[in-house]
This record gives C-alpha cells, sequence and structure tokens, in this order.
C-alpha cells in the first residue's frame, strides 16, 4: 500500500450559480468582503449553469498550490481572494489533524485545483460565484471539514462576496452580519428549491459592447460617491429582505416579482447616482423592463419579473405555470432559432407553440430592440446547491482531466 | 377718438427657455405647482431659442377668452393652468383699476392670446416654461401690472413650474417656500448674465424613438413610489442648492460643472428607481455623458458638463473660452453638416477648425452612437429674461398675424 504521501487525494463537487432578487452592492470591509446589506438570491439549476471543480492534493506534487480554470493555469499568487479561501481550508483541516493524529497530513501537502464551467465567461453570468462556491466546497470535502455549508460561507465569501450564496440551493440570504470581524456574516437557506420549484428563470444575454466598470471597483464608488447609496443600504433593504422572505415563504409571486423588480431598479439608481455614473443596463435591457411590464399589464397580474446584475443581461423570473405567457411570448419575439431554447429545461415549453401575450399588445420598439439586441436565452430554474460527484477532473495518478 | 371699448389693446414679450443645472422634479401641492425642493436653472438667450406672445383684449372680442399656440387655436378651457394663469393677472389687474376709476376696464374684456415658438416643439425642448413665461408677463404687460418679475413668477409657477424661472435672466433659483399657500414659491435672480455671460450651451438633440413618460406625470410617480426620492429633495438638493449658489457666485465652473452633473445623474436615478421605473436617458444620452467625461479626463481640468431633463437631449454647458475643447470636439465628432451648427452663435466656433480634444482619446464606442443618434445641435450661452418687443401677433384691428 502505497504511503499517504503519495497518495493522490481527490474531491470534485458542482456548484451552481446564483440571481440575487435583493442586490448586494457595497463592502463595508473590502479585505473581509464584508457587506453593506443583505442580500437573497435564488440559486439556479446545475442542469443549466454549474461549475465542476475537483481539488486535490498529494505529497507527490511540486511544492506549490496551483489552480486551472477552463483549461488555463491561473496566477494562483496574484489572487489574494484565492490565497484566503485556500488558507481558511488549510487551517480547518490543520486543527483536524492536530486533534487527531492518525488523520493523513493532507493540509500540509500542495493542492492542485481543477475547475470548469459548462458555460461561456463572455456570457456575462456572475461566474466567479459558483467558481468560488466549488473551490471551497471541493477542498472542504477534500479536507473531509465537518463545518456546514453556512460556516463554509464565511471563507467563500472572502473568495467573492455572492459566492456564499451559491454554497446553498433553493432561496438564500446572506446577512450582513454586525461584527467587525465579520464572522457572522453568513450565507443562509430561506427554503429549499423544494420549497417553491415552480420558479423558472430566462435569462436574456445581451451583447455588451463592452464590459462596463468591474463591480469590485463600480460597488465602492456608488459606497464613496452616491448621495442615495445609504438609503438604500440601511433603509431600503432592510424592508425589502423581510418582505421578500416573507414573499418566498408564501410562495407569494408578485410581491416576490415586484420586490425583486424595485430592487433591481433601485440598485441600478445607485449605479446612476455614483461619480462618475456607472451604467449596467442598456436599450436592449430597458427594453426587456418594458417587455416584463407590457406581459403583466396585459395578463392583468404579475407573471414575470425581471433583475440586472452588473451587466445588460437580463434575468426574468416567472413561475412554471405561466411558461406560455412569459416564456412563449420571449420566444415569439426573439423566435425559435435563438441559441438556447433547446437547453435543459427545453420540456417546459415544449408545449408552448403560441405567444401567451400577443405581440401587438407589446411596445413594438421593445420588440424591435430585444430582436437586434438578445443573442442568446438561458432557460432554467431554481436549483440545488453544491453536488459531490465522481467525474474527476484529476485522475488517480494526479495528472489534469479534461471533461 | 375711439372709446375704449372699441381699441385693441395690446403687449408683446418675447421670453426665453431655461434649463435647470439643480432639476425640479416632484410638486408637494399639485395643484398650485408647489416643489418638493429647490431648483436652479440657467437661462438660455432667446437668440437661440424664444417664445414671441402678444396679449390683446378688446371689449370687441367675443366673449370669450382665445389662445392660439404656433398657429392652432387651443382649447383654453380645457387647460386648468391657462385658466388658473389668466385668472390671477386678471385679479391684479381687477384690483388696479377698482383703485382707479379712469383706468379702462381690461379686466372685463376678452382675451386674444397669439403665441409662436421659433423652435420646433419636436425638439423636445421644455417649451412649456417659455411659452408660459412669456404668456405671464406679455399680460401682465398689457394689464400694466406693477408686480415684479419675482411676484409674477408666483403666477406663472401655476402654468408650469419651471415658467417662473424664465421670467429672469442669468442664473434663477426657484425657492421651494414653505407656506402652504404657495406664495413664498418663488423665482429669483442669483446673479444676472452679465455676472457669468462666457457660459455657453451646447444641445445635443437625440431623436427619441417615443415621448416617454410626461414629466407632470412621471415627477408624481417618483414622489410616490421612489424608495430614494425623499433623500434626493431633503438632503441631497439643499446642500446642491446652497454649492452651486456659491459656484455661480464665485464663477467656479469645475464646481457649477460637477454639482450639475451630479444632479442631473440623481435626479435620473429617481426616476429608474420609480415604480414603474421611468426612463429618460437612452444609449445616445449615456454616449453623450461618458464623452463629457472623456473630455475632461483627457484636458485634465473639468471644461464641460452634461444635464438632462426629462429626455434623451443632452445640454453641455461649458465656458466660452473652452469652445474649442467642447463644442469643437463635438463639432469634429457630429460633423460640421450637422444641423444647427450655424445659429446665432456661431461666430464663436466661427474660428474652431479642429477637434480640441483628439478623437482617438475618446471612447469610440459613444463616438459611433453620438454620430448616429444626435440628429442636431442648438449652440447658445446663457442669456437675458423676457423682453418687451413690438413685433405684434395681433394687429391693430385685432387679427392674427403670423410672424
Amino acid at each position: 500500500m502505497a504511503s499517504s504521501n503519495e497518495s493522490v487525494y481527490r474531491a470534485t463537487t458542482t456548484a451552481p450559480v446564483n440571481i440575487a432578487v435583493i442586490k448586494y452592492w457595497g463592502k463595508r470591509d473590502t479585505t473581509l468582503n464584508l457587506p453593506t446589506n443583505s442580500s437573497l438570491s435564488v440559486t439556479l439549476s446545475q442542469r443549466s449553469l454549474r461549475t465542476l471543480t475537483t481539488a486535490s492534493c498529494s505529497g507527490n506534487f511540486p511544492a506549490e498550490d496551483t489552480l486551472n480554470l477552463n483549461g488555463k493555469p491561473q496566477d494562483i499568487r496574484s489572487s489574494k481572494r484565492t490565497l484566503a479561501c485556500i488558507s481558511s481550508l488549510r487551517a480547518h483541516r490543520k486543527a483536524l489533524e492536530d486533534a487527531d493524529s492518525s488523520l493523513p497530513a493532507l493540509s500540509k501537502f500542495p493542492l492542485r485545483i481543477v475547475s470548469e464551467n459548462n458555460f461561456p465567461t463572455a456570457a456575462g453570468l456572475a461566474s466567479s460565484a459558483a467558481g468560488f462556491a466549488a473551490l471551497v466546497r471541493a477542498v472542504a470535502d477534500l479536507y473531509q471539514l465537518p463545518q456546514s455549508p453556512k460556516e463554509l460561507s464565511r471563507i467563500a465569501r472572502q473568495g467573492s462576496g455572492s459566492a456564499c450564496r451559491s454554497l446553498m440551493g433553493g432561496y438564500v440570504a446572506w446577512r450582513t452580519g454586525e461584527l467587525a470581524d465579520g464572522s457572522d456574516s453568513l450565507a443562509e437557506e430561506v427554503a429549499p428549491a423544494s420549497h417553491w420549484p415552480e420558479m423558472c428563470a430566462l435569462v436574456l444575454v445581451v451583447s455588451a459592447e463592452k464590459k462596463d466598470v468591474p463591480s469590485t471597483e463600480g460597488m465602492q464608488t456608488t459606497v464613496g460617491t452616491s448621495a442615495l447609496f445609504a438609503e438604500r443600504a440601511q433603509n431600503v433593504v432592510p424592508q425589502r429582505m423581510a418582505a421578500i422572505e416573507t414573499a418566498i415563504r408564501d410562495r407569494n409571486f408578485p410581491d416576490f416579482a415586484e420586490i425583486t423588480m424595485r430592487d433591481s431598479n433601485t440598485f441600478h439608481a445607485t449605479c446612476l447616482d455614483s461619480w462618475p455614473p456607472i451604467f449596467y443596463m442598456n436599450d436592449v435591457s430597458r427594453a426587456a423592463v418594458r417587455l416584463v411590464h407590457d406581459i403583466n399589464r396585459v395578463v392583468g397580474r404579475t407573471v414575470a419579473a425581471y433583475t440586472f446584475d452588473a451587466g445588460p443581461n437580463a434575468v426574468i423570473y416567472y413561475e412554471d405555470k405561466d411558461s406560455e405567457l412569459v416564456a412563449g411570448t420571449v420566444k415569439a419575439i426573439l423566435g425559435p432559432n435563438t441559441e438556447g431554447w433547446d437547453g435543459a429545461f427545453y420540456d417546459r415549453i415544449a408545449n408552448v407553440t403560441a405567444p401567451g401575450v400577443s405581440l401587438d399588445r407589446i411596445d413594438s420598439r421593445a420588440v424591435e430592440v430585444l430582436k437586434d439586441g438578445v443573442s442568446r436565452v438561458i432557460l432554467t430554474a431554481v436549483g440545488e446547491g453544491p453536488v459531490k460527484v465522481d467525474t474527476h477532473l484529476v485522475s488517480e495518478t494526479g495528472e489534469i482531466i479534461s471533461s
């Protein structure tokens, strides 16, 4: 039997993307990634979007930790955030080893981490959340750490704030916390996906001319310069957090939708109010806003909700029973040949053959702008948190495998 | 000699457009047009943009007051605002007549008011401000009222809030006032045009696809629904009013410019934060924002300031000495054949032959978007208030004359 020094230890996990409905924007501590306000997100199904990460370690590996993302070696030493996550995880492992000398000394071995997204980074989806969640979950599994997802969220948060919300499925809150060391700034499940599995999400991928201000930089510009920012963080968001948790508990889609849309708008308002101003939404985004309001108006109830992150892509939430009204109408506008309709959730719209809402009742200019400006869709739904899998990206002997 | 009953009494005035640098958005009393916050504007030269209005009255006119705008008879009875202005002015005239019985009883005669703008309504400029200011000034002149422009602003305000600021030239504040009856909600001159005559304004007229929410409706939506609105009205604007008045007093363009741009952004942020959200700026507007920030960055000092009203048009303020840097750069982008360069202020840029800022230092996409999206320019400057003129739009015998 090989000594523990020669073995290659491996653990592999998938992790999901999450899309916030109450937005995280602004840090009160940039090193610890402590937010100025709580946030809440829906975890999206990994049938559509997921990061797959293998964490491995061995006494035989060359001395330094390495990270390979989508086939490319990363300069791990230049990423303080990755180093912070690894360092915390290793310290937890070390504590286990100190308490039980029979455990192999994995904390002393170099790590080899390999990660792949199943979606293009260019799609403008927040891949860092899934990436850091997968990294933390995979290393924690490799190290056989006893910490709960909630406890691990403290570590993932240091990689990318929103990553802490990707450690759980369903409906996840990230509590801002009050302690200066951030130990109470944690993610927690508000409700599992099974509580409200009917929640669908349709992403309209808008070809951005150019990446605008990166969110890490943008949010601190807002914190430092917006005259309206403090009002959102201190007064508006706490009320909305309470209200949307109630809406989720009650599966009250109209309330969930209105709070979601309003908070997206308020978030982008604080960006516009920054100095210099930050614009993430463009005319295509505005057309998606118009479309959703038009659909809701024509249907006579709130069946769809838009939300926009730090980019022009629209994410439209709706319930499965309203697929025809929402996805069907979007499909009629964009045409069935738009890339993405044939994804993992195709069955949900397979029977949808007509626009749920007659297109002549939708603002005609919005229709034209969307037709020209949306390059692909991602049809997905609420989903589960990270899943342990056996499709390792590192072989038994330590070589990187392409999935 | 004809009896006073048979005579046609006439007074004619021109009135200017004004463009706010601290925006008026929101009424605390919709009937009296009382604003939620003070505002401040620059009166633009009537060499470029003006309303010409003749107020006339005669005992021989048919019994009802009439109003003719740009050649078209208006239904005066359906315009509560016009009726409110006329009623106030007539009451003031009546008071004069009651005190001096030798005065002709003009307050008893029907009014015939004829008004023309020298710019297309379609240009998206706030013609109602100039229109109501001209109406009030012309009728006040007809009635030989002793009230000062500040006192008349109380009347014009009831026609259109921002009209009160068009009764004076230069730099004009509209104080929100505190009294419930609005009697202290008045416009006053902060500084005459002659205090800082170097102020130029370049309007980029953006072909709006479609008129968005009218401002009267939009502002009350914001008051009623925006979570951020109260913060702007109560805290942000009072500080900015004080700061920009200091900047104007000191002719400090960089301060004037930054406050102007920030307040435009904050105003549009509260629109976006409204429910449903209101968008007045589009991708062309955003390109103008980018252009101004790029020019200021390349020049290394703040030479230009943008501001946007309830529409996509950009108004860019700058000082005459920086014409080459600002107007010259815009001219290089749009081309010399863009409609409007050959206006009343052509002499100010006649010697400008090259872009002040090399176009390869400006965001290339902003350049393209502006080139495609700006349909005409209006090159103008700070100017005087209403002027009494003899070019009547009503003949001595009461017929409407086309100017």
